[in-house]
């Protein structure tokens, strides 16, 4: 199991704004049934690596819609094998060294 | 106003787990005063861009502890100019589309 | 066609020096036949996106080696769809700005 | 010493092309003497961690011209302090082991 982070930045949009297309992706993700968090900076999504970068090609693509040219997508990757990570995990093991 | 997203990744630590350094750059924040949230890819900070900036670098510096010799740190910044653009609003913008 | 930026980071390596993991991509992308370049932050390579991250996906797992149980991946995926763009491109049109 | 990777992405202009900010952080960084890298995922630059991130915030700064309201910027910084780091040295590095 590991964990992606993904940021999508269309380009040449003619308003600086993007929420339409991180709803977008959301919707995608809820109807995949993919277990994922929005944060202000992307989206964080949890499963096998292969995949996770699969998602993130569908996603990339999806992104090319109203007119848009060109995206630009942030994707890190964070794999263990000592361990399975999970979504809310890491933010766990911090929370609990600070108790 | 802008957000930033920090990553700090230090390398040629024995162990693959790097906790013990997100709780200090937590506790940093903490005694800063500083507005911001820990999510499972990093944390996310409000405020004027350059002084985020200054800020990441007293962060990345403070990981050179307990004998780390080469840290990575990976720094996201959006700012917008036509509003103004806190914690929590881009999330919520994107909720409120999908309601 | 589409251009990616990938940075293989492996933690827990008893050295901070990673070069040895990078030299191992180098020849993967070498073996495969695929138009890269190698920079001093990752390594550029030209594609198309579907095929670029199923790459990546090989080169993160070829990275757990020599006893690796975590590995960080950074991608930068940049497609644009009006106009084809190629290795040497974006840098060409700016060289072309400042001349 | 460190090294730096700067990504600059304007959101909202008309025109999915941003070549020309690219220029122009080329030619704030050229009059400032700065010894860097252009490649085409970003800008490589060496130089001290505190330097470094101030000069980022200024060339971040530098990229809200001809209107535009939203910029990203996508940084990486790597420093090491077991050895000192310059631009290029990577690269040979690992070309060295190819060898």
């Amino acid at each position: 199991m590991a964990i992606m982070q993904l940021t999508i930045i269309p380009l040449g949009t003619r308003t600086p704004g993007v929420g339409q297309y991180v709803a977008e992706i959301e919707q995608a993700l809820q109807r995949e049934g993919v277990r994922h968090e929005l944060t202000d900076m992307g989206t964080i999504i949890e499963g096998a690596p292969q995949e996770l970068l699969a998602l993130a090609a569908r996603l990339h693509a999806l992104s090319f819609a109203h007119g848009v040219q060109r995206v630009v997508t942030q994707i890190m990757l964070d794999e263990r094998r000592d361990k399975d990570v999970k979504l809310g995990d890491k933010t766990a093991a911090v929370q609990a060294r600070l108790a």
